[in-house]
């Protein structure tokens, strides 16, 4: 057993929301880390297993009240899961103090100051932050996270749909601007707030599309895929709610350029399949379905996998791509993050 | 088809909880009567196809707001779903306007008003009221139910229980002070309020137990069986929230009396089933199981039947009854009262 | 009450499907109908309420074996629910005893016996049924349907995309080879068999897409829009497998022919509101949303309704409808045709 | 990392159980094993990633074909998944060879031969194993545990009842032939075969007992507490299937023996928690409620903990039990007494 000693000294901050709970499932399979501050926006300092008493006998440590302009003393890692605009209040002080952070929400996401602003309605106060921030996603971003002490961690829709389209948009093989990302996810991506839309009744046995053609991540994923594949990419974004608890599915529409090949011919499964396996190679949480199987979200809940698969039809090729939304889509790949900056085994934690 | 002329007018005041949906949609296809008025406590106004989309087409009536000591002039009946305490409130003066009533809380559910305040912590200010009105159960109470102008709708798991184990106790065969309900119901009965214990995560792969030995509906299910049957029940009542909309199941055990028989034989299954068919004889909405058939959920949501089966085991005579909550359970039950206190046809409008 | 004299007496060939038992609790609620024959493939005769313990005291009607060359004596009219390239073998003996038909399966949903061959693997044995029946589609065939005595009934995705896309290709403000369609299917529209596919864990917490570019009900979404606009029609469609007991919701992605228009306007959401309205005017079992609101599979099930939305974003029209798949998508439907077959008020029997 | 030399070399027979898929799982996750050899009853050689695709990328193992007689070369520890009566035929060949074993089916968990055989209608053929065989329950087999070879590993609901009542039976608090077991499980409880019982859309929105009066695991529960507490103990037990993956809750009434004390005084709460935590003390998978919170099954799957709650009421001590029925009753529990019998950490690979 290793000693406290030389163990990385973990905190989160916002620790009452879903991914938090996921969070510290995964830290406390972690062989290098240990959980030693949990801040939270109330002032009861309750035992982290009150919150969530699934994690009693596991971790009964009590969480602290998070004081603006106060940083903790005891951690040298901060995960941070407030709410956008509030993050961005607290990021700059932990920095300053030498301490790591990756935060969950959208205000270290964007390169771009005034796209954030525009979506998000308010002014960023931490420009130099989003100026530095990186994009935590290890299979498109991995040398600059290894480098950085700031990550804005991608959100759950945005990283299913960005690892699906990757090898299709910088190999230049769709239109970037005619892609359709219909998308399907569990309750949990609601949050833990109780509204009528999280409602038992209101959510099962239904299922219903939201904010279509309006949705917080469409810009996000072409921001992110414009920035890295050098191209104005746009797509057309329609999210769904789902019975169940958790898991993402993202079934995408992209038009191949046929002007690229004789007419008669296009493109076939296995060329595509190939490519992908090109391009994902030997990604640990990377996985592609061959033949006829597509993914189910059955088979990545509870993993930080991405399971994807593409067929080529008449009109497009369709790419499927499934992740846990908690996991990959969150908590998982902010430890794969934390894994890369600190030269941890990548997937140390996360099998 | 009927003129409006000679239809029963019918108000609903409390318009928005999930029972009244139910009851619309239950009335919308009842030949003799016709909804004239929504009462709502807000005063926007809005209209019922707003509250409950699904009834867009079918009922497209506005709310009124709801005022203490106002009536509403367009009704000769009234369904009062209001939460408990509001109820008595409003009663007393529908009934000095002759309309009769069916009252959906616990209000005028005891005939003990010292009962009622020592369960519901609070005093009733409608003596008159609770001395007067009649338990709405049509198969133990249809005489006074046909004669009143004021009934106390029966609660969903005291319906289930009280039908389960009314012939038992009646026929003297099992101590009355000896028998244990454990309750099974769907999310629907915590009502439509968004609260921590109804969001959708909480809910959903999860059984749980609630109200361990307080559960407001025992005193309920004690009280009518003692009076119906002469002698003081007791029972042990304990809930359970299941992963689904609708539906209750209980699960009764039952202590025979041994010493009515030689020590030796106990009751077989099929005496305890030829007591359960006279019992119920030709009841239109009781159906017995046969055989090792057990009531499910499943068949009887949607519907204002109520399932029930027996099993004698070593110790024990088992009984098991299936309704839907918001049904047989609430709404249905409420108008199958009005067709007997209307000298309707019992079943309009519930097959 | 009608006499049964004056009644149409109906038979249902297939007895055992969910489709059959949506159907029965339909019919049993129609006043100008009665249920004379129930035919199963079986040889043992059950009760029709021992096979589906819902329908106890409500239809406890024994099944008859049918027998292939038999036609049962006591019925004017049958819904055949039997699985395609079984229907046609009874069919025709259907129709030479002047029995009126609405069958269920695919094989009267062509027009084209080549493409039904083509899709179904088999030669089809009723050229002569196949021509003459009529699609059951009362809102783009109602005229059709009043004068056949054969109705192919249609598909549950079939029914939720033809409808939903009717207005805009009819209108010819869409392009007819660039359409999507993402659809989402509760559990019964797989079926009752028990398989590794709707085993409840399988299923339970999960969504995946299946027949991916290869779908039978893409043929026929595509003949019959084909046949109705007068051009070509070809959609991308990949139907989900999505948690729940029934329910349809598809999300269509339609490109708008700019041309039509300057170059800088594209249709407005007014606008396409407008023609959805004008199209649709007073057809009984159509909605449609307004505004932001988005069609939900919880406000159309247990009805025969369809709820329709559209968005108009930059680069396409997206329209999403909803029905139940058993109601509107199979047995409500069915009836509806009955309806105006037999010259009855074409909701009689569904609201 | 450790070598694999000094790894345990571990098989799983009969690899296509839910409960396989859990084991493996866990198994994957412990330090000092390697899953070494995997068996099953068919003989195409499958990858275990074929038969369970959430496992790609983690043990992509080839599944060899179970000889009777042979006994594979490459393990020192076995875990047999096979059903029961099928189990038995290979169990004495594993040990001859000198394999520990941990059988998860019935056939070793009766020190009663002839109990077993009234049961499972079939002569038990491996007399001397059902003999020394041990009770696999760690929190009162332990020393037994640590000297065996053979192991009968507990049955679900047997591991949730028994934890539950074992502390009152053994302090002689409770009649032993005068308790109540009602039991709700999930849907995997019942296997992974495809049968009518676990359709989807037969098991969704439905709750319904099963086996009333008659249950397997009954016997086996009061053979265990009988044995452990020296006196005959009965129970009357009625399983429940509840629509959710995996879980249990077990909801126990059993009666206080006044007797014990001056009539006038029963148990309290207090005395009663106070039992619970001296018998179970620093058990590492034991957690006791306090006050009024309950077990719910959504704290404890995918997790080896048994959650217990007591409540005192006027008639009985209501204990609740939680356990995940696939983990702690099956899969985590055979990895705990692996771990017991090898002298590892019993909670290693279980947190």
């Amino acid at each position: 057993m290793v000693t406290f000693l030389n163990m990385l000294k973990v905190g989160i901050i916002g620790a009452t929301a879903y991914t938090s709970l996921e969070l510290i499932k995964i830290l406390l399979r972690h062989p290098e880390v240990k959980i030693t501050y949990l801040g939270v926006r109330r002032t009861d300092r309750p035992r982290i297993s009150d919150i969530f008493p699934t994690l009693k006998n596991l971790l009964d440590l009590r969480c602290d009240t998070i004081e603006q302009k106060e940083v903790p003393e005891n951690i040298d890692f901060a995960f941070i899961t407030l709410p956008p605009t509030i993050s961005m209040q607290y990021v700059p002080l932990f920095i300053q103090r030498g301490i790591k952070i990756i935060d969950f929400s959208a205000d270290y996401r964007f390169r771009d100051k005034s796209l954030y602003e525009r979506w998000y309605k308010i002014q960023h106060t931490d420009s130099k932050g989003i100026e530095t921030a990186v994009y935590g996603l290890p299979e498109l971003f991995r040398e600059e996270i290894r480098k950085t002490n700031l990550i804005g961690n991608p959100g759950c829709y945005t990283t299913a749909t960005i690892l699906a389209l990757a090898p299709l948009l910088m190999k230049g093989l769709v239109f970037p601007e005619d892609i359709i990302v219909d998308a399907k996810s569990g309750v949990s991506g609601r949050g833990r707030e109780p509204r009528e839309d999280t409602h038992y009744c209101e959510c099962n046995e239904n299922i219903e599309a939201y904010s279509v053609g309006g949705h917080r991540h469409s810009p996000e994923i072409e921001h992110i895929l414009s920035i890295k594949t050098n191209q104005k990419v746009s797509i057309q974004f329609v999210p769904h709610l789902v019975p169940m608890n958790r898991g993402i599915l993202c079934t995408i529409y992209a038009k191949p350029k046929h002007e690229m090949r004789p007419a008669s011919m296009i493109l076939s499964d296995n060329e595509v399949n190939k490519l992908y396996k090109e391009f994902y190679g030997n990604e640990p949480f990377i996985r592609l379905k061959e033949g006829n199987e597509m993914p189910k979200t059955k088979e990545v809940i509870y993993t930080n996998f991405c399971d994807i698969a593409t067929k080529v039809t008449e009109s497009r090729i369709v790419v499927l791509s499934a992740i846990d939304n908690l996991i990959k889509g969150a908590s998982g790949q902010a430890v794969q993050n934390m894994n890369v900056m600190c030269g941890f085994d990548e997937k140390m934690g996360l099998l």
